[in-house]
């Protein structure tokens, strides 16, 4: 863990974007900042929660974020750069089947809900029960900016000023571009994962407090349209790397519609690990979630498009 | 190159999906097959073609496919599992933009051809003229059997038989698992590519003639409802992994439209490749087709989904 100039504590939270939101922290360029952030149910998700939790569910209240931070300097027009020095995890999660949300909500409308109790060093994977080992991936799944456009604005859909993007490759050593469209830029950060796949198709990824320490710095005058990172390469997987255990099963969904077919594709890989590993279904939905990768293969031989839905077998061995 | 029982040559092709095709061979299930491929031009495109070509493109002749192969025993509701024993690439292939055609059709509308001459044994990295090295990777861009429903059925747009999907990932060593619809699965193969990233966003990949070794088995009487794959890990980067050059860079598309994010993420790679390594518009457009990765980052932050591209720095070093 890196020691920060400055400490922002999760009370500092706010629930939507909006610039006039007052900052919690003033800071200039290339000074270091640690994010103490709570979970994405804000704390109601708890070590001892059962799936029950979901019916007295406030949606409200979920995906705080913490700030905003205002970056003296930062004016419309420029990029601010959050580089992120380390992710501290917790070393306790959670990963859920929330009924109407998700990619297959109308194929699970149970709740359902996995609790994580992991290594923060990483050093042992993540162990889904007995059914998988993981690797620790820390990330980041929100972090935006103040819109230019009069708030509030919900903060769970993210937008071109970045917010809840759930890029996965934000790991520690990742580069951050974000535009800058109000005085101070108005910087939050929240939803930390342990780990999560490309898609986080169950609507949850390995939900986890953490605290993130990054820096933010400025390029002045230069418009950028949608975020940009700078990745470092992603870790690799903890098991064994023999030829067996390095290969991959793939599905696809194949339609007129990315929708469609990324939905037919999440259900190939269900139906795959039922055949293939036993695991019934909502446990493979969220086992998706967290470990699985959603690509285009294709989007370019109409009328029809390959999205594919990509498992490392390396997980199970 | 594994030794095959049989040879089909690429005069033995056709340009539709039809079951009423008469199959050019027949085998017993566990047979080894090669597969003369020609290129997804149908030879139109030759190694002295200039842009010109696309002037007087014949599309009725585009991406032949070599077969049909009747398989003894198919039967509608069987599994085929076709095993990829090896690729022999040809050593010459074209990447073009081809006008009206690909994701970005709107804003290419000239045509645009480049030419690779490469090692076909991988040993040493595809040249892009100065400005990149790729991996050399291949695989067949379509393979698929005759769809139940009466044809004919165009060749370009794969669909739940399999056909012209375009999946990466099917690399020597993969299983491809289609579904059986008409008496003897009648498979066939074409549109061998070199090199490709998932999304072929320019709509053509590193497009090469090759010999494809496969053996075609049947699983009997397991129903599957779209293609699926096991595949081996693709293959390393050929440049030197120091932590500089294994970094990679995301470009992000977030709206409603899965299609329109798609295109942000694309444009906003083309911009970073004009900042980053001054490559012009069109060449980086063809770039991030055969070198780039289209992925969905989430599809689950209502009603805003990421669409993510990403180009590993590694080819530029």
């Amino acid at each position: 863990m890196v020691a920060a100039k400055y400490t922002i504590h999760r009370n500092h939270c706010h629930h939507t974007w909006d610039k006039t939101h007052a900052p919690v922290l003033t800071v200039a360029p290339n000074e270091s900042i640690t994010f103490d952030v709570t979970d994405a149910s804000a704390g109601q998700v708890t070590q001892t929660s059962t799936s029950d939790v979901f019916a007295a569910y406030d949606s409200g209240r979920v995906n705080p974020v913490i700030g905003p931070v205002f970056v003296d300097g930062a004016q419309p027009g420029d990029i601010l750069c959050v580089r992120i020095l380390s992710y501290a995890p917790s070393g306790w999660g959670w990963t859920a089947n929330i009924p109407g949300f998700g990619l297959l909500a109308d194929d699970f409308p149970e709740a359902a809900l996995h609790h994580w109790n992991y290594d923060p060093t990483g050093s042992a994977p993540l162990l889904y029960g007995e059914n998988a080992r993981i690797p620790l991936a820390p990330f980041a799944g929100t972090i935006g900016v103040a819109p230019a456009a009069p708030g509030p604005h919900d903060v769970i859909p993210p937008r071109h000023v970045g917010g809840n993007m759930d890029i996965r490759d934000l790991i520690a050593g990742s580069a951050l571009y974000l535009p800058v469209e109000v005085e101070g830029a108005l910087l939050s950060i929240g939803d930390t994962h342990a780990a999560q796949g490309d898609g986080e198709v169950c609507g949850t990824a390995l939900e986890s407090p953490m605290r993130v320490t990054a820096t933010l710095d400025l390029i002045k005058d230069r418009p950028l349209a949608m975020p940009r990172l700078d990745c470092p390469p992603r870790p690799a997987v903890t098991a064994p790397a023999s030829p067996r255990n390095r290969r991959v099963w793939i599905t696809s969904g194949i339609g007129p519609d990315l929708h469609d077919a990324a939905r037919a594709s999440v259900r190939g890989m269900i139906d795959l690990l039922a055949q293939e590993r036993g695991l019934p279904a909502i446990d493979a939905y969220m086992l998706c979630s967290v470990a699985g990768d959603l690509k285009i293969s294709q989007i370019v031989d109409a009328p029809n498009w390959t999205v594919t839905f990509h498992m490392p077998q390396s997980i199970f061995a």
